[in-house]
């Protein structure tokens, strides 16, 4: 089992994973291995279901068994975890009150996108988009019932320099043990803001955003997606839903509808315009709302669901990882204007 | 000229270098385009100072002049600086109080580390790597005696995976209007931790490491090297003087002599053991001890100035950049283990 060990100067935990790879070489430029790697046995194919895990969830054929072909998405336990299933881990410490560590308790689940190992997101069918966003729904109810699993991440790597070790279209989700620090930070701080302002700060930015109209990348019913003013990274997106709710499990059919055009919309589009990049995207959302005192009461009024999508464009380096301080090349209005459908 | 802007949720400033490029042909596959510029031109070569704004420090052989060859470590403005050198900006704020801006003041130089464009910092002499030390030293004293630079930071990427470039081996260095976040958590969290221990905690953990020993890679005199017991990066390495000191400033010759020793021995292991990877370094220090209010004078009894190193060999991926938490694979001990140099 995985281990959590939390920086006592930093404040955050990270996960030492040592049972996934051990020794020096397995690190050695490991991206050229991995574009070698190109036409190998891919464990996420339909007739392969068997080297995985076996699967806890599937949109199927009807007729069709679990663990066998027929499925549109399909949900398996990650077969290299960073975190397993058990109970509230306790905190400990060493004597000298400068080590704090825990058991790695968690859990890890992928969500293949589809059968099809080259169509990306962006390719499938609105109705396809529907199903798997149904899926991260149906996973992020079940996984909240369990108050132990503090958090819930769901996140999407796609292409080896995102971070994808599989190239079959796929995105995770990792339900962690404490709320991690960077979502923390976004609470404390959407809590304080909603004081000085009055109202969710999430729905006053929207407000504003689609009133300024510069950032505003695209918008329908439901939802809405701009580059935020403050963009970290070239052609930074964010895509929020209008109706204000802090936890994605709460979305729904209307909405599902909704963000499957958004979501294809806005990834064709990175796509056209940036030749087919790799990207992150992940969705933040409230503390698991069973978990307790975890999450605050204060967190329905204050907290917005949200997801951002990350092209990878750029590099982080020396001065990123230094500072927390992020050098964008390109203004964000202009990066919506580039992605901004053309009529 | 650049702008600086403040994220009001995530509460960090960004810089928004437009400048620098344009339209989104110029992101597309940035990678593989610089991978083809080997054997290209290089601005830092001897032979082409002119082709770089006019230096403003240089180690050079007695008698040759400014901009001309016979120098051994040379220091130039960036010619496309992320901040240009002003007065002190004004935060400025949109009538909504929902966005800050202000102008993009500040230091950006290169430090070209060597005439030769394929000997890295691992491969230099300890003379050598003596005066790219001081060269560090004496910029630092410069740019601290203007007090609108708040923070100063000096950071090398080696690799254009780890965000360098340009393939001749440089550092930099980047002085900022504000003190950046990352740098301002870990002074209130030093504050705080210097009150609960009674001492600084850099100096109890070094302490404690050294008593250990099972993170410990090096020691000598001056200064000691260790893998981090929380380490976000599979061998991540922190460079720690013995002697409590905030600023790098501080170093003595005797230091700059010992930093040498260490910097070549931990490159080389890193090299020898990880098959030569990308990498990143920076300094972490206290705010510019001549700003005023943004250095509090606590700083000189809580602040441990040390530098970072994080060979490239992972992704950071949709998990890591959504919770600022990071999943290593491989054990702080363990890494220790293999890079410690073999008697």
């Amino acid at each position: 089992m995985s281990e959590l060990r939390k920086d006592i100067i930093g404040g955050r935990w990270v996960i030492i994973a040592a049972e996934r790879s051990k020794r020096p070489d397995d690190f050695r430029r490991s991206t050229e291995v991995k574009k070698k790697e190109k036409g190998k046995f891919c464990p996420f194919c339909p007739g392969n279901e068997n080297k995985t895990p076996p699967e806890v969830f599937a949109v199927r054929e009807k007729g069709t068994k679990a663990n066998q072909p027929g499925w549109l998405v399909r949900v398996v336990p990650n077969k290299f975890p960073a975190l397993q299933r058990g109970q509230t881990p306790f905190i400990q410490k060493s004597d000298d009150g400068l080590f704090f560590w825990m058991e790695g308790i968690g859990v890890h689940e992928v969500i293949i996108e589809s059968p099809d190992h080259n169509r990306e997101l962006a390719d499938l069918s609105i109705g396809h988009l529907e199903k798997i966003i149904e899926t991260y729904r149906s996973r992020m109810i079940e996984i909240q019932a369990e108050k132990q699993y503090k958090y819930i991440h769901l996140f999407k790597n796609k292409g080896p320099e995102a971070g994808a070790s599989l190239a079959h279209p796929h995105s995770q989700i990792v339900a962690t043990p404490i709320v991690p620090k960077r979502n923390l930070e976004e609470l404390k701080s959407s809590s304080e803001l909603k004081e000085r302002f009055g109202q969710c700060i999430f729905c006053r930015l929207i407000e504003e955003e689609l009133k300024r109209g510069e950032r505003l990348v695209y918008q329908n019913d439901h939802f809405c997606v701009f580059t935020p003013f403050a963009s970290r990274f070239p052609f930074e997106l964010r895509l929020y839903p209008r109706r204000h709710s802090p936890w994605f499990s709460e979305i729904d059919m209307a909405e599902i509808n909704s963000l499957a055009r958004t979501l294809k919309l806005v990834l064709y589009q990175i796509k056209e315009v940036l030749a087919d990049p790799p990207y992150n995207f992940y969705i933040h959302q409230g503390p698991n709302p069973n978990s307790g005192r975890d999450c605050p009461n204060g967190v329905k009024e204050y907290y917005h669901w949200h997801l951002e999508i990350i092209p990878i464009l750029s590099r982080v380096a020396g001065f990123e990882w230094g500072t927390g301080f992020y050098i964008n090349p390109i203004s964000p209005e202009a990066a919506a204007e580039f992605l901004r459908p053309k009529k």
